[in-house]
């Protein structure tokens, strides 16, 4: 995994590939890889849409290993979302077959002088750009058959949806599972926007011919990968409560903690919740397709197995487990209590390749600008169908809330930099609050997931009620998180990894035993740092200031009941998050 | 002219007026006024439709007085479109009248609890609110109609269309003009959509028994003024081009400088100027109207006369004559070259409530998206009308050009701060693109109208393909600009006052013969720059940094036909704009 592979889509005479070797970049994974290119290559100030912007797409550091958990996949860019750097991430294939064809990234450069199609395909014996028009406006679902068709059962795809031929910031790049379903998604910040103004639909990946990556000191990589594993299943998250109700098991948690964002953030709980809890749609899904529906890995190589599979009542595939900022965002956000709507708009988001919680915080804008009722399933679905459509309805909602927010003239909407805010409302979780107003991506959980902290007590706790300890809480994690997303680990790790000393040193060691080289904890630290550092001067460059690590006014100025609170960390503590 | 007028639509029972003396606010007027309370009352993070942004409408230090050129008013808020400060100012008579009445400015505080319209009447007697929602929807003319029948002949109107009831953010703020039509307008920023989310729809104004403002030394006044008249009558600009053929002279001589921006700023000359020049439209409008059709004031007092009267083939009232920045919007910047299709859209965007410029350069991003062919004038106008519907695709458009440009993934969509750059390429014309960067309005025109020096050479000529010399220009041109809008005049009176130092002289004697002041040109210069101070105060507050003050990328890399120039002034200029 020592070559870049760089398609400059404007060259001229077509679409050029070539392979180079990591050069400064060595060393680099993940989100550590996209930032750094981004950062150096990327100008702040160009257009997201433009020939100057990149789409990066990194395997982690240890993708392709046999290191378990190890199949996260990094997308960056300049985000059209937000105007500032992006990484979404996502599981899926992808990534171990793009680690064990040898490539750190693929970069997508330039625009197309022509308002035509192309797909990619990656094997062992190199790369092949086709213009194919066939697949215009093609769902993933059908692409991903049709590569299928074309290439065998063993390819791997990486692809974009209407949302994403349409440029819309809200549209994500889908990965396909092991089922090569296109079910797992770098969803947040338009990145399917840039891959759609790159005019690729699809990046076929076939690997058949390469070996698994093999580690510098196979028995310490043994060893470490061992105690690792046994950390992760010992763990009570990681261990038991993720494998059994997958991520939706915080529904009934969260809205426990009066934290649950209800109806566009309006309330703090939703008196829907048992009917679309985690623990009921594990009950259905092992009902309508067998034990163990619910319990499944988004790649090869996870030990935690947090997924799932949604059926109908007919025992059809109807979409991949919700993830619960799925359930939540299509279900209470919006008033709606009906597990198999909410399977339904997955399905949808996933096939139009859109970013489920964009979307869902967007229709609940929309409900609340009087577009439809909140709690209507149906009018739900047909708001997410326009977006298939590519009508002038569904661009606007496929542009995300802060765009529709602007359309509908609503006043209440739940986003920072522009990216909506998931599943948790930041006056019910003060230390999440911090992290949607100075996470470097906009809202965003997964950038220093402080819920583990508040409400589960992971790595310590602290009262989700009160804003003290939360900026040291929420820069501790973001820091980790930055460094975690390089590896191309599963970011769930972070539970055992905080809670059990000896588990963050068998990842260590795991990192070191494979590289061959001698990071320490620090070493760990260090680089998240220098990853949120270089994207906080690209913000800044893009002409960010400390007024975007805000949220906005009204969860200042708003009670949240049923704790009637409102978001009380100060600016100045906002300001001390990035002060290292 | 010593008391505010302050409305809180968010008093609890329902809308309260209370009349205050201007106190820290004394001797302030217009854009002086309006920026000074904004800036000292608004929270710089609040939202735009939210209860914490105000709406100021101020007319001019001079307003109701007998000096020439004195009906501006101006209109203050954090503006929905750019997010930062906003000063957009009309003529018509309500200026005129609210100075003769006493109020130096109307504040509409505070949001309605309840989703009502309601209308507000001043006059001697006190104010009255009305919850009056039959007047839901109409547009401006149908409004002031129902207006004259309520009140009489005798009201001035300020109002909104249905864009400022959908809180759009291109919606406009109507001012009737002598003929007690709604034809002059507070354009830029969506000025209208904040009157609307204060849910105020009209304030009737009938200043019946009140008197001219006296001056504080008659004699000089009246000598001052003779002077300042006899200056405006001299120069060839306000006393030759302006009233023989209204600003849409300037149509064959931007052309003809090659900085006509064309096809949503692909070109910088049009080949259908001529059938849309101002000299065709004067001609055509006095053979429709009879002679004099293309000679009007915009308000009483105007000795300039720049505006005049739109008839149909039929010699039916149409519109005013459609100013040069509306004729190129809807006209070249679409590649239409048909003055009645253009006087239709005119009227559409009056009656509707929407910034001329705005639209029609929101129109151009979506004839560059598909939506419909450059040239294809019909279209053009059903574009419009569906704003007038408040359909999906027109609530997209009446938000403007940046949000248009997301939702159709256009790249080239010309704005500054979120602000549609008006009729000169700033390829062709550097000195306005620095105004267009730096003023603290987003891309206005009006803000430093560089185009003067650069084109006409008035102050002294500098070169419009040259970056040399263009910072300081708008500098220069900004400071003065803030000052004249200020005093309620209009800006017109910049062409005589550069070139004629008697003239400006003339001004300032007229200002000290009315206050009883003892200004001096340097307090002028003062004047203005304290003005600029707290309005960068207030975007920078909101977050806007010298990032914001740059043109779009694309602007200093595509070369700009027939000169084949991109924009030249360098980052570090546009940078010593605001050091004063």
């Amino acid at each position: 995994m020592d070559k870049i592979l760089r398609i400059n889509m404007g060259a001229n005479g077509g679409p050029e590939a070539k392979t180079e070797s990591l050069g400064d970049y060595a060393g680099m994974g993940g989100r550590g890889l996209t930032s750094a290119i981004i950062s150096k290559e990327v100008p702040p100030s160009c257009h997201p849409l433009g020939e100057d912007n990149k789409l990066v797409i990194a395997p982690g550091l240890l993708s392709g290993s046999a290191a378990a958990m190890s199949g996260r996949i990094s997308v960056g860019c300049k985000s059209p979302l937000t105007g500032g750097i992006k990484e979404a991430n996502a599981g899926g294939q992808p990534s171990q077959m793009l680690g064990r064809l040898g490539y750190a990234a693929i970069v997508l450069e330039g625009k197309p002088a022509e308002d035509s199609l192309y797909k990619v395909f990656i094997n062992n014996d190199g790369v092949q750009i086709q213009t194919d028009n066939s697949l215009r406006m093609l769902g993933n679902y059908d692409l991903v058959d049709k590569m299928k068709a074309e290439y065998g059962e063993k390819i791997a795809c990486i692809s974009i949806g209407q949302a994403g031929e349409m440029k819309l910031a809200g549209a994500s790049v889908a990965f396909t599972d092991m089922e090569l379903r296109p079910t797992r998604h770098a969803g947040r910040g338009g990145v399917g926007a840039v891959m759609g103004a790159k005019g690729v639909k699809v990046i076929v990946v076939d690997d058949a011919g390469c070996k698994m990556r093999s580690p510098a000191d196979a028995e310490k990589f043994k060893t470490a990968n061992k105690e690792f594993v046994a950390g992760l299943r010992k763990h009570e998250i990681s261990g038991e409560g993720l494998p059994a109700f997958g991520t939706n098991v915080m529904t009934n948690i969260i809205n426990e903690a009066g934290a649950y964002p209800t109806k566009n953030f309006q309330l703090g709980r939703f008196d829907g919740c048992e009917m679309i809890s985690g623990e009921t749609q594990a009950e259905l899904e092992n009902a309508r397709g067998g034990e163990g529906s619910a319990t499944h890995g988004c790649h090869r190589g996870c030990v935690i197995r947090c997924s799932g599979t949604f059926y109908d009542k007919d025992g059809n595939y109807v979409t991949k487990q919700p993830e619960y900022e799925t359930v939540w965002s299509h279900g209470g956000n919006c008033g709606i209590n009906d597990l198999d709507a909410i399977a339904q708009i997955d399905r949808l988001d996933d096939d139009y390749g859109l970013d489920t919680i964009e979307m869902g915080a967007t229709v609940a804008v929309a409900m609340e600008a009087g577009i439809a009722e909140f709690g209507d399933a149906e009018a739900a679905i047909n708001l997410v169908k326009e977006v298939g459509k590519g009508s002038p309805l569904g661009r606007v909602l496929g542009s995300g809330a802060e765009v529709t927010g602007k359309v509908l003239g609503v006043e209440r909407v739940p986003v920072v930099k522009g990216q909506a805010m998931p599943a948790y409302d930041p006056r019910g979780i003060q230390g999440i609050g911090v992290t949607y107003a100075t996470s470097t991506m906009g809202a965003d959980h997964t950038a220093g997931y402080a819920v583990a902290s508040n409400v589960a007590g992971v790595g310590g706790k602290t009262d989700p009620l009160s804003p003290e300890g939360q900026a040291e809480l929420s820069k501790n994690l973001q820091i980790a998180t930055a460094a975690i997303d390089a590896t191309g680990m599963c970011l769930f790790i972070a539970f055992p990894l905080l809670d059990q000393p000896e588990t963050f040193q068998a990842m260590v060691d795991l990192i070191n035993a494979f590289s061959g080289s001698n990071m320490t904890a620090d070493d760990v630290t260090e680089l998240g740092k220098s990853i949120l550092k270089s994207e906080r001067e690209f913000n800044a460059a893009a002409g960010f200031t400390n007024r975007d690590d805000r949220l906005p006014d009204y969860f200042k100025k708003e009670k949240l009941p049923p704790h009637d609170i409102t978001f009380q960390v100060s600016d100045q503590e906002l300001d001390q998050v990035h002060s290292y």
